[in-house]
């Protein structure tokens, strides 16, 4: 595996993120890697990441699959572009939708897997699926459809005045 | 709107959810009320829930809807039992899917607020759905089918050794 996440490679002004950001003090710090044509992510939830004691809260599994299956949105692009993730220029995706489905209760305090696959890259929509693992067992399963920021949202230096929402209508 | 809100209603046992539970001190605090045959709840998220600088993130919108559509789902299962949610046996339910469709960017730093309506109360299902909005704009949209939590989860006294897994085997 690479020893470099896909996270890793987002540029600063993408790295804010709750859910993966890198310079996210706060965040979960979600990190992927590829594992031949899936990609993987093992997280460790903190003991109050809780729904019922001894058990994971669903809406934290639904933040690890959408930051895992943007992560890995992003790497299928460069790799469909047949190029890197450290080269120019970069890509970085947004969740469109996100599907959850909770199979069973999962586990507290155990690492939890999430093993995604790219299953749709058409133009600048990607689409993954995951199912997030407790000790081998499939515990909830996912999809995310996944849009690439518009190059306008993109920092050349920074966005300065051009948030996302003010540039959307241009 | 009743003062207390319908997570103020859930046995101890079932108040420890990151999401909504008010034993949870790490949690989100989600408060949900009836207003009229709508439910509402008002959320301001934290300053490191970012997506991008000046947005929230998707994560947390789903986690939020999650928990608002759960909340409902008890509180109309309660209405259709015709009765209060403070009478016995406590109802509490749990998210078997989750899907959020993102609309648009959803700005940090103002309160959200999530309507959410009963769309079918069908034996120990409930199918909710939600509508996320900033300053009256639709940001995303939810679906939540909930499921009643098995009474041999529930709390007699309390689970004891008797976790969701271990009885969901029984």
């Amino acid at each position: 595996m690479d020893k470099k996440a896909f996270q890793d490679y987002y540029p600063d002004l993408f790295s804010h993120c709750y859910g993966c950001g890198r310079l996210n003090e706060h965040g979960l710090h979600v990190k992927s890697y590829w594992d031949g044509e899936e990609s993987v992510c093992t997280f460790h939830p903190r003991p109050y990441h809780t729904v019922f004691p001894g058990y994971v809260y669903g809406g934290l599994l639904a933040s690890i699959i959408d930051c895992h299956c943007t992560g890995t949105a992003a790497a299928a692009a460069y790799r469909a572009e047949g190029r890197d993730m450290d080269t120019e220029p970069p890509l970085r995706f947004v969740t469109a939708s996100l599907h959850v489905d909770y199979l069973r209760p999962t586990p507290l305090g155990i690492p939890l897997e999430i093993r995604a696959q790219v299953k749709e890259v058409t133009g600048r929509k990607v689409v993954v699926t995951a199912a997030l693992s407790a000790q081998g067992a499939v515990c909830a399963r996912g999809e995310v459809v996944a849009v690439q920021v518009p190059e306008h949202w993109m920092p050349d230096s920074a966005w300065g005045d051009h948030s996302p929402a003010e540039k959307k209508e241009d």
